[in-house]
């Protein structure tokens, strides 16, 4: 593997969850994943306000305290970033090079955005509804602020919040101060930061991170589409102590309790196999009950450890008939690399009697 | 550059502080920097207890609401990881990648370390304190907890506090709840988290965080000496905005504040000095108050910015002669590495009129 200093720069700002802090059931702030696109940006509170218009019957703009006194939902989620597994990929596309830690659960509070757009009235011609977030950059060499749409369904019916808390805490700055879009379901990209503007169009959105970024595209020359919802995925906590540098696991031999999370975008998670032997036999974990709808699952699979080397794996199935696949599958950007997470460990005697 | 896996592995787990962070005094949690050694422990509140002893007049044994009676004292102080820098030499030691972005400051509030050693009684023929983390893994093929030493001076005489709160809230699981050791002016290794014991010893601790690892040696021969105080450093918000994947910065033409924050942790900052030029001018910048004794100054160094492009640096100097340099010092280790930052810029002529 050769990363190079680009992808490193990439991998030193923005963190992904360390695999022990799947034993939260809610991701303590400064342990869930984060991808800040461009820069965080510097906000004045006082001076911020939401702007909502296009095909709407009435233009809204919203200071945060105006937000603060509509009625408040509170949504767990689990929040995966599209690129998690990229840099499993063989050739890698040269990005954020995640291996599979970027995921965290997190419960947010704000202002429903059904409700705001039903206030605000969308129109019948309405196809889209446009994010725009005040995080600025440059990106195939097109200067732009971060922008994703959705489908004017989803964002008019769905869950989606317009968040200004996250855990009980104001936002802070790099998860979007003073408020950010949360999509139940959805990879990170949908959920917008720093949010400026809600626009509601009547074409597709041709945004550079609709349009050209965040789409899966089997080869160059396949237009592809937008990604949109997190595909299955199960993950561990890696068992006994690891070795500094390899992260190589050792633990004891006897009873161990291996435990874990798994989600899916697009259907409750129904099941969770994990395999001891590298994936030659299977065993259902135990399921525990979700702390929402939207968020993971808990699991766990007793195992009598042996002395020796194996390898450990986990997969995940939702009710929608999605399992995870034991191989990715490549595409030019990387994206939703779902296959199996791959846990070698060494098992040795108890070295105490 | 040629980053390897295992090096990507520490790198997607652990992370930086993006340097727009340094537009704030205190660096809100979750932008901190972070360098899990080993895995986040679980700790049960109710049962951990801090044990001290060793040469001692009294060994106490004390749980965190014991503690939280003790007069609490706060302790502003910016912190950064020996290792930051790493990623900088040719050739390039193989440990977590930092390229200059390990850093942070807190509000540290808890239990003032020489007043608990008071409380012990510390004998005359002590040498250092030995403090004992939680946090289990293997390194050099030893299985260990992670530990380090300070003097006996340092330990009993100096600002070093136990805090059970980081900027008003309780401590996080990654920044060593339910107790850490905080030492001002210390690189980050010294500043031992989930402190589990203290122990005054009679002779120098030769623990592998001690004796093998965090030392400065010129080379493999070299039995070296431990790393301790941080070296002067300056860094500044990159200006502009980045592009996505190079992170390289565009700006436009005219007047531009320059800002960022420098630090010692041997004696405070006297000096910091910037480049447009790539080196080869150096103009003063205004410096402002630092937040405490330890904590980093701000700074700001006025700019009017001609097209082209520019190599923009800059560099701190402190009330000891400390001066940091062009060029970085190669050491096995890869540590203290506080070489000039260099922030390569395009201008560009403004677009509006």
């Amino acid at each position: 593997m050769t990363i190079s200093l680009e992808e490193l720069q990439l991998a030193a700002r923005n963190h992904g969850m360390p695999l022990e802090a799947l034993r939260y059931d809610l991701t303590p702030v400064g342990l869930h994943y984060l991808l800040i696109h461009y820069d965080i940006p510097v906000v004045d509170p006082a001076a911020w306000r939401l702007q909502v218009g296009g095909l709407v019957e009435r233009e809204l703009s919203l200071g945060i305290d105006e937000l603060r006194t509509w009625p408040a939902v509170e949504l767990v989620a689990t929040m995966e970033c599209a690129g998690n597994g990229r840099a499993r990929l063989e050739p890698r596309p040269v990005s954020q090079p995640w291996l599979h830690e970027a995921v965290g659960t997190a419960a947010w509070r704000g202002v429903s955005l059904p409700a705001l757009l039903a206030e605000a009235g969308v129109r019948d011609e309405a196809v889209e509804v446009v994010f725009t977030g005040l995080d600025r950059g440059i990106e195939g060499e097109i200067e732009q602020r971060f922008a994703r749409s959705l489908p004017v369904a989803e964002a008019a019916a769905g869950e989606a919040v317009l968040a200004y808390e996250v855990n009980g805490q104001p936002l802070p700055p790099q998860h979007g101060y003073p408020l950010r879009l949360v999509v139940p379901g959805w990879y990170g990209m949908a959920n917008v930061k720093w949010l400026a503007s809600i626009e509601v169009v009547g074409e597709p959105f041709s945004g550079f991170q609709q349009a050209a970024g965040y789409r899966w595209r089997t080869d160059e020359t396949d237009p592809g589409r937008p990604l949109t919802r997190m595909l299955p995925r199960a993950l561990m906590v890696p068992p006994g102590i690891p070795e500094f540098m390899t992260r190589h696991r050792t633990l004891e031999t006897g009873s161990v309790v291996l435990e874990g999370r798994a989600w899916s975008g697009i259907a409750p998670v129904e099941r969770v196999e994990v395999s001891v032997d590298g994936g030659r036999t299977w065993g259902d974990a135990r399921l525990g009950e979700a702390p929402s709808r939207w968020a993971w699952r808990p699991w766990w699979f007793e195992w009598e450890a042996e002395p020796g080397e194996c390898e450990l794996r986990c997969r995940a199935a939702d009710g929608a008939g999605n399992v995870q696949p034991d191989e990715p599958q490549w595409n030019v950007g990387g994206y939703a690399n779902n296959a199996t997470q791959r846990v070698p460990v060494t098992v040795r005697r108890r070295t105490l009697a």
